[in-house]
């Protein structure tokens, strides 16, 4: 049995959004239906929704940080029952097939993951919606348990902000005594702080702003380094075994790589378009540096940060904010106004006309 | 009992080389002296001899690409005796104090290794001379022992444009069944094929000139790509887990980049400058990949390398010069008219006027 279901969505990359009322499927055998309880607003939910990236596809509910409950599953679903408190990211689906797949790597599917909205279901064709919403149908193993002990509404941007700044800490192999530099304080810069120190890394931030550190510090950074003092730069050369780069806009990438030590690598992970100022590469050869990327993580990964999260009583720093707030809070994200990410309280949905 | 040096030199970045008498130190008593038979010409020579990189200490004797046999040993040497065929890369000495020298890997000494030429003594401050000589004196931590079953002329190359293609093939895991791609045919593109293809690989050249395939498959490429041809790159999408790039001038890495499989890296070995056109960070993001620089090896590394190559039969593909040819061979090497690597036969400069 299909639901109708209220949301909110845009119709045009110049448009606000707006209340919206569709259907979702009814639960296949292997599905898992839950009632929405908050949902974390990315800046990838503002590209998306104006069409900045080229690939939106209108009406668009946004929203992949997503926590709520679970109100009903599939008849083939075995990991999930009535009332668990659950999430759903970035992704509601991927081949299952391919080598990137195949070793838990979803988010770098060959055929290309499907996402929580502005993608198009594998089965039936149909559009994806996100969280924007009062309740969503996502297959069973596309659904992470989220631990009881965190506040449900800041463990909402763990699924993208959280995940994201995970996976590469891992996959570098951060551990304790790693030295790690963080670059940009915002809803994935904040979560880098957080993961990093509680892996027992010595963290540093890199921020152009120095009244920050008092924030930065709160939030685990053991060092701040003003990026825009020459001085202070130099004295952090040849430090860091891996700079997490969260900007989300092109910059210069060159002052960076100095402070890297032998064999570091600054992972970019907010920013996709034209590394420009050009990179130099000399100092990538003369040390054996690297520049690369990362995106969000795989299924079991997530649920790996999740359990993280719940061990060490770890959430985003939040604002919440009700769904009619949305437009205005894009406002604010484009101004870098939020500590460090809005929530959107679903409940207000219910309300909204 | 120092000992007079016959070698060539040049004294300015528009002269040619020439004959030139120097004064070598008298062993040390951690040194070996060694008699020069071969001397590889490596592309840095002509960056060097002509100040491109602006680094240039004159008169300048270049070469690092040395094999010779040990004449004299100091009291403390215990690891070289007369008569053994030696060779000496791209560094004679290191802090050996830093993290990386205690890691082995002296060519990223933090306080900067101490090259075969254009350097400067760390113990008395003298230049450092290099291999277009008849004989040198070096630190025996710093002498490699070359394996007797390999033709000394064709090893010579392995000190510099071996290691070049072996540490980064290495460091990155190549193994039987991995796929690597190798971007250039010239002195370190037919060695990466050579050495990736002993280590079990399956190897692709990737090169701009159709009438190279015959050469590449000789080497050991199992594949060849045209980079030119738009329908081959795309055929070989998703490809290689480490491409290593030893173009030795700007070009555009971006066609490279949706070659490499998830997580995959593309190594630039060769070329030290800005990265024009702009690196596009977008597939880095969505596959996790790299771009990364490598410099030589280290010097237990670069032994590793001597002994792989002496069991696999490997050296470099040459042509003997006589040092009268030198100032024509570096016009050739302008033009990539070699196959693949000048070797000068040292016993040329006895005639040397």
């Amino acid at each position: 049995m299909s639901t109708n279901t209220r949301a909110f969505a845009t119709h045009a990359p110049t448009e606000p959004l707006g209340l919206f009322n569709f259907v979702r499927r009814s639960p296949r055998a292997d599905d898992v239906a839950i009632d929405i309880l908050f949902c974390g607003v990315c800046h990838t939910d503002i590209h998306h929704s104006r069409n900045d990236w080229g690939r939106a596809n209108y009406p668009m509910v946004p929203g992949h940080e997503i926590v709520g409950r679970v109100t009903a599953v599939g008849a083939d679903v075995t990991r999930f029952k009535l009332g668990d408190l659950v999430g759903v990211g970035c992704m509601v689906d991927s081949c299952q097939q391919c080598a990137p797949c195949g070793k838990g790597w979803e988010q770098y599917c060959e055929s290309g993951s499907t996402f929580t909205y502005n993608s198009v279901d594998r089965q039936d064709g149909s559009p994806t919606y996100g969280g924007y919403s009062d309740h969503i149908v996502v297959a069973q193993n596309f659904v992470l348990k989220v631990p009881e002990n965190l506040d449900p509404a800041a463990a909402a941007p763990l699924l993208c902000a959280g995940i994201t700044s995970f996976s590469p800490l891992r996959h570098w192999k951060v551990g304790p005594g790693s030295k790690v530099g963080v670059v940009g304080l915002g809803g994935l810069g904040h979560m880098a702080l957080k993961l990093a120190k509680a892996m027992g890394a010595e963290v540093t931030l890199f921020t152009r702003s120095a009244g920050k550190e008092t924030d930065a510090r709160a939030l685990g950074a053991d060092h701040i380094v003003l990026s825009t003092d020459p001085d202070q730069m130099a004295a952090a050369a040849n430090r860091f075994e891996l700079i997490v780069d969260t900007v989300p806009y092109a910059h210069d990438l060159n002052p960076y790589v100095p402070t890297l030590a032998v064999g570091g690598t600054i992972v970019l992970v907010g920013y996709l378009g034209p590394v420009e100022p050009a990179l130099n590469s000399t100092p990538l050869l003369l040390k054996r540096k690297a520049v690369a990327g990362s995106l969000i993580g795989g299924i079991a990964e997530t649920q790996e940060m999740l359990d993280f999260c719940g061990q060490h009583g770890i959430t985003s720093d939040i604002e919440m904010i009700n769904i009619q707030d949305i437009n205005a809070a894009y406002e604010r994200m484009l101004k870098s106004d939020v500590k460090y990410r809005f929530v959107i309280d679903m409940a207000s949905l219910k309300e909204a006309a």
